[in-house]
């Protein structure tokens, strides 16, 4: 209660914090001595303005959000990314490196250990300082932190990527699908920071979905949770690939670059490249009208290449209208292409949360 | 606690009731005291078989499931029906009423009040003694037990069907969607018991579904989670009523007797009614695969008609495993038609839970 009254004030003094949380004077001075020898809580240097000498200035406080640093890491087909915070999720920076969609998990992983090396001693914080990594990945992500299915990337269904990453650092890894964690990024700091029930669609030639319900990351019992992909074998029996072509040939599955070719050629008023995007579009919709149709959100919000479509959102809106009973609110991502490690940062950050105000932790549901 | 102990065992001695509850004999002898003086705990008459006369026998107290009782009441297409329980959920008895399809709304919920009636009459219960009530009705149900939209049954859309049953009794009335109660239902006594990611899908010309998560019903932010009946307009623009039609005429949406009588040709080896339930199969697969895909339950258990269809479960699990990547368990409803009305008794239970074992329902989740 001590910490979470401090994290939450700038600074504060003993007595604020005795009012703030019901403690007694002398708990709160145990408690607050404790937490400066944990290196977790500092005394600030007397404020001249606050001071005014009118007698001793009361000692304030402040948590020592410099005490431990966290990583969000993204791995995706074409790079890696690794975001630095504090303590209290203020980004301390940023590093990401291409990396081929065919190379190798040995290969990929190199790269992501070289971007979270790069980005550690440019930002000067040694590794020791690491409290949890949060690590987005394509495919389905058990409990464990093994890859139990992930087609987007070479060599990756099986992957031990927990396990992997886990020599890399001394504090916990935690794994998480990238669609769901884009999804805990826009609730964070994106387009949904006013929603607790949100459906996040990182559309793509291979789309992927995450979900909030009631704030809380809905993972799904093994963890497959929006794993859209397949829903267009049913009913249409079209992919993307197909669908966004202007020739007989289908696009590379994971070639973005002829994805934002047939974009910008739609724009430019191409008309073969139009009717191309207008079929896409009626993917997007079939998908995202599955999803609404399963889980009622209240908004939905899309990522991924969409988020660069102008123009996406009102047909999304006007089929969601004819096709869901109690249609959504429908917006883009704002996080864009950070969204995904955002969100990697923050299930970093709630496990170091949930560590120090562990008090409040224990208290759970019954029901 | 010392009520929940009681409603435990079978019944208990204040020193049972002191050791299983950690509370103070006479904290525990207080408490028994004003749960018998509120009627929901009476002091059991001496058992020979216990006593043995070896000195006065300690005195034995039970939970009174009498001291009040239940109602879940269904509104269906065709009928109306009632169940009658005790405090601890005990079905005491059932009374439904064959009501027409075309019936308006006054009417539909006139034959309904008849067989709360004699269900309670044949029963010997009062009125006064009903604690909490129970509704299942098709449609999207708002928060005060407004239906927002229901196209199934005639005047229902905007009815305010909890305020028009609440003049009918002095207790609480809680209103919900038929596939969410039925899926509440399989979880507490039916193909459910043994696991808490469900998804319950009310096959039938307009299919519904409810779902819970980590064992608790999910509504949705409008509560139009699972109203998977627009499905079929996307991807493949074809109906249930059509996909099982052996004419040039489809059937008629609410003509059950109709689709009874394709079922029971395709049985007896009729090819083109075979070929019709084949196709309903498949469009029963595509909205399954989109639940299933969505929210990936562990088990999806299915009811409605499906229930009574020889052979849906193989070629669905086959289809699931096709398409999704992580496939569930499916099986049959295990309670048939009396799903809808269990699920919303159970509903009425949770509530008198709630109300009774407050205390623990003051401590809930913070994040």
């Amino acid at each position: 209660m001590v910490l979470h009254a401090l994290r939450a004030a700038d600074c504060a003094t003993l007595t604020e914090i005795t009012r703030v949380t019901g403690l007694s004077r002398p708990t709160v001075e145990g408690v607050v001595e404790d937490l400066i020898g944990a290196g977790l809580v500092v005394e600030k240097a007397a404020d001249e303005g606050v001071a005014r000498r009118q007698g001793r200035p009361a000692r304030r406080f402040r948590f020592r959000a410099e005490a431990g640093h966290l990583l969000g890491l993204e791995i995706g087909s074409h790079r890696v990314a690794a975001l630095l915070s504090d303590l209290d999720g203020r980004i301390l920076g940023a590093q990401a490196k291409e990396v081929d969609e065919s190379a190798p998990a040995d290969e990929r992983l190199d790269r992501l250990r070289t971007a979270v090396a790069e980005l550690l001693r440019r930002a000067g914080v040694p590794r020791s300082s690491l409290r949890a990594v949060g690590v987005a990945t394509p495919g389905i992500v058990e409990a464990d932190g093994t890859v139990r299915l992930g087609t987007a990337l070479p060599e990756w269904t099986g992957l031990r990527l927990g396990e992997r990453l886990s020599r890399s650092f001394k504090c916990p890894v935690l794994v998480e699908n990238d669609a769901n964690t884009a999804a805990v990024a826009e609730h964070w700091k994106g387009a949904a920071t006013e929603s607790d029930d949100v459906v996040f669609v990182l559309a793509g030639l291979s789309p992927g979905a995450g979900s909030l319900i009631g704030g809380r990351l809905h993972r799904g019992y093994g963890g497959a949770a929006g794993e859209i992909g397949a829903l267009h074998l049913l009913g249409r029996e079209v992919t993307p690939e197909t669908l966004l072509s202007v020739t007989d040939e289908p696009l590379h599955p994971l070639d973005e670059q002829a994805v934002a070719r047939v974009f910008a050629q739609a724009r430019e008023g191409d008309e073969e490249a139009r009717a191309a995007v207008d079929r896409f579009i009626q993917r997007l919709v079939h998908d995202v009208a599955a999803l609404v149709l399963a889980l009622d959100p209240e908004l939905v919000v899309i990522g991924g290449w969409a988020a660069g479509l102008d123009g996406v959102l009102e047909p999304l809106r006007q089929e969601l209208a004819r096709y869901c009973l109690r249609p959504p609110k429908v917006a883009l991502s704002m996080l864009g292409e950070a969204a995904v490690a955002t969100g990697a940062l923050r299930l970093a950050l709630d496990h170091v949360e949930e560590e120090l105000f562990a008090v409040e932790g224990t208290v759970t549901a019954r029901r």
